[in-house]
């Protein structure tokens, strides 16, 4: 862990390294997944068993290997307790809701002219879900993908996800009933990427590719980019917390915590105030980290990459977290709106000492899958419009193209387009 | 030129191959692209300097050399001729108008449980625009990605123009003058789409780059997506005419022409019922083409990749049109609206026999990038969404957190994740 305090004289050129630390893959991975990628394409099905076997220990043999059938997830939700039952469909219920009010709106209107303009919203035809397996795999995530998905009127929903040794994740099925799932395949890594672009025998390719993964995972995406379209590039999360020192510092360690316990490569900032919280903060991260089942993970990533920022004031945050342009960002202070409105870059942004970060990860309804590593300066989280494409329409009256259609004719003369030109002059001889 | 029937027993096999043809780059582009970048990011205005006097035949030298000062903008507008500094003014006012209304709203409401929720759109900070230098130097082009920025609200617009031998094209200026751009480099190709991305002594790292470019600069935004954000992958572009028999030959030739007469590489398609229009088009092509300044490129194109299809009954084009995905259609009937509502898959349509679609390229007023090489399957056009992102929001009071917190720690819980657990937990001591 690092700590900064911007009255230092070196602290920008610190605080530079640190946004500029990318914690990112290298170009080894580009270049596997480059091969993985072009093998899928060139030998389909053949690649993907091949794959399956090294990677995942899982044999693509018989139909049975390849997909769970959906009535597996019936039952899995079914055999779910009451309880976790009850959390994973108020959470897809929530989620439903938040995003039920993303739907765009069509436009359609005529101008002074009398020129009919506007764009029409359609879903795209087939989806892609990545999931993880193993310690990564979440039902949280599938319902933060497919809900999506679902609700921009997506007809074809696809999950890809490896079994390793044939292991499946119940609570997974479980959400993706719930989700209404149309496919699940046993397939995993960058190569189920490549199937869900490019489209195997056995797998359908789809239009858009959703879901957190691994590097390879993130990178074959990123690769694939243009083949189809893609939730986003996703690196390590972050989050940041600002507050003052009016604090229970066991909250704020927990908060720091939940992301640091993801990944070694997340990172976990606290900006504040006050020395006093500051300090109080290092020694509940130490002391929870003590009880904590996941304190391996958390405690290699708080211990490279977390980060303490001793402001002299809180003014300061709104421009350093513009910064780093997180993912996550806590405001916990009692008037959160006013550094909320100071503020520009953010994925998501958690006001006020009662909103952990993991209450958005689960449940309060707006998406969690959000741009990491500085990417919120441009990005913004999953949402239907990933799922949806805009076609814009014109409707030009006779009279409409007399109206403007001479200084098209100019514009397309003075750009050396003369066919341009002319199929606007033929139509007003 | 190939013609096709979709009663021919072969059609499937035939239009499937013209489906998956992609007229793109190759693996070459990809890697020269890539040391290129590296080159950039590594050595910055040093490589900007080799690589502009090696393609461009312009030596960066004086400050002079390497930026357009705005009032050789103003002075260039001033200059115009008055007709073609008006068209230019109405293509102005009419794209702004239309992007206007693609502004998005913020969302911002309690909930039944009372949990604040919403999301608050904001520009980038800064935007690059690529300008292609030379023949495809396209004023329209300028005014097409700039606008939408400035709607946007974005507060730097910096354009990158090749200046091949130091020359610059005055309505180009002009345009950037009308739309009001902060910067412009005289650097192009993949080197300037590098320094935008990352950043050099002299050029500011920008956070989206848009606009049209040849396959280097195209595959440099496919690359550096997600270092920066771009507007899409672009690829050669394409227009499909769905006409019954009752058009005139002549404007529908134009069309066909005012695609293909762009590159050698775009492509031009026909789908009609009509045999008889089918060869009243074909002969109307080779006659435009015997008068058209463009016919070298144009020729070249339509030889190449131009096709019609037969078709018994326009009923079939709609599918037809879905699995091309085109980027522009033209709807050439009485009544293309219910061939539109037919529809899902497009970039733009163009409906009625008087919107031709060369008036959407610049003057109707929505946005002439738009998605190619079958990408409407899952992209649209460039909107002000482009230059935008959205950050969500959550604000949790004490009750709202009491009443789903502990179905988020359930879920928390299940997928082995205590921290996430204990931050909610330790909230509702």
């Amino acid at each position: 862990m690092q700590f900064l305090r911007t009255s230092d004289a070196d602290f920008p050129k610190k605080f530079d390294r640190v946004v500029r630390d990318r914690r990112e893959s290298d170009a080894q991975v580009g270049r596997d997944v480059a091969t993985m990628i072009n093998e899928v394409r060139e030998r389909g099905d053949s690649a993907l068993v091949e794959y399956t076997t090294r990677f995942d220990g899982h044999h693509l043999t018989r139909d049975s290997d390849w997909q769970i059938p959906l009535k597996d997830c019936r039952a899995a939700y079914e055999a779910l307790d009451s309880d976790l039952r009850d959390a994973l469909e108020l959470a897809a219920s929530r989620i439903r809701a938040y995003h039920e009010g993303q739907l765009p709106s069509d436009r359609d209107y005529t101008d002074d002219i009398g020129m009919r303009l506007g764009a029409r919203w359609r879903p795209v035809d087939a989806a892609g879900l990545y999931v993880p397996g193993g310690r990564a795999a979440y039902p949280s995530s599938l319902l933060m993908n497919a809900i999506p998905a679902r609700v921009a009127g997506v007809e074809r929903l696809v999950v890809t996800t490896p079994t390793p040794k044939g292991e499946v994740n119940p609570l997974v099925l479980a959400a993706a009933h719930i989700a209404g799932v149309d496919e699940i395949w046993r397939v995993g890594g960058a190569q189920a990427v490549a199937a869900l672009a490019y489209g195997t025998k056995r797998i359908g390719k789809v239009d858009v590719i959703a879901g957190p993964g691994n590097a390879w995972v993130a990178e074959a995406k990123r690769q694939l980019y243009g083949v189809v379209g893609i939730d986003m590039v996703a690196g390590p999360s972050e989050i940041l917390v600002i507050a003052d020192g009016n604090n229970n510092p066991d909250w704020i360690a927990a908060d720091l915590l939940s992301q640091a316990e993801h990944d070694p490569t997340s990172q976990s900032i606290l900006i504040t105030d006050s020395e006093n919280l500051a300090r109080q903060v290092e020694d509940a991260v130490d002391i929870t980290l003590m009880k904590l089942p996941t304190a391996k993970t958390a405690k290699a990533s708080w211990d490279t990459h977390g980060l303490i920022v001793l402001v002299d004031s809180l003014d300061e945050a709104p421009a350093l977290s513009d910064r780093l342009a997180a993912e996550h960002v806590e405001l916990m202070v009692d008037e959160p709106q006013s550094l909320f409105d100071a503020m520009r870059h953010a994925g998501s942004v958690f006001l006020g000492r009662h909103t952990p970060e993991a209450v958005g990860d689960y449940i309060a309804g707006p998406n969690h899958v959000l741009p990491t590593g500085r990417r919120a300066r441009f990005a913004s989280g999953l949402s239907v419009l990933d799922f949806m494409k805009r076609t814009s329409f014109i409707d030009a009256s006779e009279a409409a193209l007399a109206a403007i259609g001479p200084a098209a004719i100019k514009l397309a003369e003075a750009e050396g387009l003369p066919a341009h030109a002319l199929s606007i002059s033929t139509r007003l001889k």
